[in-house]
């Protein structure tokens, strides 16, 4: 393979590589490049946002270069010291290891666990003197870090900024110092902190890093960023079935960012599914081959197979799926309760409207009355097209 | 001695107490106060500048209070990393201690060594992780540090501030933190530090400390702060001889100013000492009493009364001083660089002007040619009435 073709598998799918000749250069100069990527050890439930960062690892990995999975555990134990964000509380070293192995059992789905080097920072952060932090401070600037786009709005906005909050991108930089990547990997809302890393770099006399952005995941709404607390997102702990149907209720539009972001398809192979469907195709099928590439990388082959014939049986075919959760309440709960409860709706109030559009079933028999006091019995508890409950009221 | 009496005495000279009431409450409580005052081991030659300080520590201590003379060697092994400042290179342990050696011998001429706990902070800097480093750091916010007054302009000028330069204020505060100081002294500049010590104690569940700001002290110019590189100082080390000559030339309204932040008398006796002056007395003879107190302390009574006598001798009769430094020039080298070279004139433009109002003269001569090229030979070179050379001509 030439320089150019690896190339262009480093760009497929990117934002931005920068700068993209000293890529080149680095190629030339070098087999094998020590590519970096950083990852917090707080929320160890992985989802398909997070693949599209893991995945390009893996595209460069099958290409031989080396994969430094780093695990920002350092900055993790201090939290937010402020205690102002819950978001960051402090943890211990022990729940920290727990939380990194729940990761990489969940990262190695895709990586290669043989051939990534697992790295945790508080390995040299540890031992950094308060005069070594010091100096590291010194190599930049407090006007640089207010460029950080979320620090300049909270500054113009009076929202406070504690001063170690402009310590942590500089220990993340300070982690390409040490380990001399070559190039770091991340999301495009991380290139501040990336281009940190080049900085301190060449402060500390190292060769830079190059900077490689993958863009953000939007979510199943199409809209915002895929992640657990919008609950828009597609878990790789999923079940097959639950995957399926997640992908299947994604717009065409969002289908096709999807396979340029989660499948591993060329840019040609996805230019020709656009033209079957322009040729008539429905567009049904197209998403039946996303959602096979995709539970195909989690699975395998038969439980992909198994998942569509589900999917079919279950809306196509309009059937009641064999498993699904199961709830037992008292008698006397009112329906809107019980969607909310049973989690088939979010809100009381979203019961309602499904309640209203027709979208609420019990034993496949639309719901009328939103005051329902369902009776005793066990019974399938259905919202829209994909959401049931096995439910028995005591 | 009362409270009220002692607060008397804390007051005197002082620019600000803040608060003043908590002052009150820790005098109640406690029978002495832990005293702090920190000092950068940078500058061992100390002026007249510092005593105002050293005055008001000598004061408490003489109430019985605890002076913690804390010298801050941490920072000053550090440095400025970035480089930029000359005058913060990083220091080696061994001149730190070199340093706070000289410092303290001169300290030690106003206050009681016996009864100074001299500190280095290096003892709990230097232990400080780096974790608690950032721990620290979370304690204040951006916002808050780019109030200090030459943050603020320059981050509007757009000069440059690194990062670790909002540390050492915490550094200064945390130092507060552990010594568990009931009062910090400084300058009026140093405000905002020592209220950062104030702030940093609250944080750290500390009995917070009283700040005590001291005016800065105007050179012999009566405009500048004193300081060595203006050239507008007396030296501690100064000879009596030439403590007396420097005081004599100050302005009368400077000399006030001299008798509050530089003698131990009372209000009441400057006020006396002015109302003399208004009844007809010479000013001269009022700056005579204060350079009495001035080289007292320093010296002795005696080097005092002797430095008077040559004073009078020198000046009031005109005569040429037995002292004097000594130069020696090649022949070819013009009047004006003369006097530059000499140190008797601090610029050849300034020398000219010295020149054209007749103050500069040879042998007691006055000189008038401004191109002048002395002849071979050792003669008395003077500017004004104070400067004096023997310089040889070979």
């Amino acid at each position: 393979m030439n320089i150019e073709q690896t190339l262009t598998i480093f760009q497929q799918g990117t934002d931005e590589i920068l700068p993209l000749n000293e890529l080149k250069d680095k190629l030339k100069r070098k087999k094998y490049l020590k590519i970096k990527a950083g990852f917090d050890p707080t929320a160890p439930d992985l989802h398909l946002g997070h693949t599209v960062l893991i995945n390009k690892l893996k595209q460069l990995q099958d290409l031989g270069h080396e994969i430094q999975f780093l695990v920002g555990d350092f900055t993790a134990m201090i939290g937010d010291p402020t205690g102002k964000s819950k978001s960051r509380p402090p943890l211990s070293r022990e729940k920290i290891q727990e939380n990194a192995k729940s990761y990489t059992t969940q990262v190695f789905k895709i990586l290669d666990e043989k051939k990534t080097k697992v790295i945790f920072n508080s390995q040299w952060m540890d031992k950094l003197t308060s005069m070594k932090f010091i100096q590291l401070a010194s190599k930049r600037t407090v006007a640089r870090m207010l460029e950080r786009n979320d620090f300049k709005a909270r500054y113009k906005n009076d929202d406070d900024i504690a001063i170690h909050e402009f310590l942590y991108p500089l220990v993340q930089g300070y982690d390409s110092v040490v380990l001399e990547s070559d190039i770091e990997i991340g999301g495009t809302d991380q290139k501040f902190n990336l281009l940190m890393g080049r900085e301190l770099q060449k402060r500390y006399n190292k060769e830079q890093q190059v900077i490689l952005t993958m863009p953000i995941l939007e979510g199943l709404d199409g809209v915002q960023k895929m992640s657990k607390s919008l609950n828009n997102y597609i878990g790789i702990n999923d079940s097959p079935d639950n995957m399926f149907g997640k992908i299947m209720s994604i717009s065409d539009n969002l289908m096709w960012h999807y396979f340029e972001l989660l499948s591993f398809e060329s840019i040609e192979t996805i230019a020709n599914l656009k033209q079957e469907i322009k040729q008539g195709k429905n567009p049904r099928d197209i998403k039946f081959i996303l959602a096979n590439k995709i539970i195909t990388r989690f699975y395998n082959a038969e439980f992909s197979k198994q998942a569509q014939q589900n999917f079919i049986n279950r809306f196509s075919k309009n059937q009641i799926p064999n498993d699904m959760a199961e709830f037992t309440f008292d008698t006397g709960i009112k329906i809107a309760n019980l969607f909310k409860d049973a989690g088939l709706c979010p809100s009381t109030s979203n019961a309602y409207q499904m309640i209203k559009q027709g979208a609420a079933k019990i034993n496949s028999k639309k719901i009328t009355d939103r005051n329902l006091v369902p009776e005793i019995g066990t019974k399938v508890y259905q919202v829209g097209k994909r959401k049931f409950a096995r439910v028995t009221i005591k």
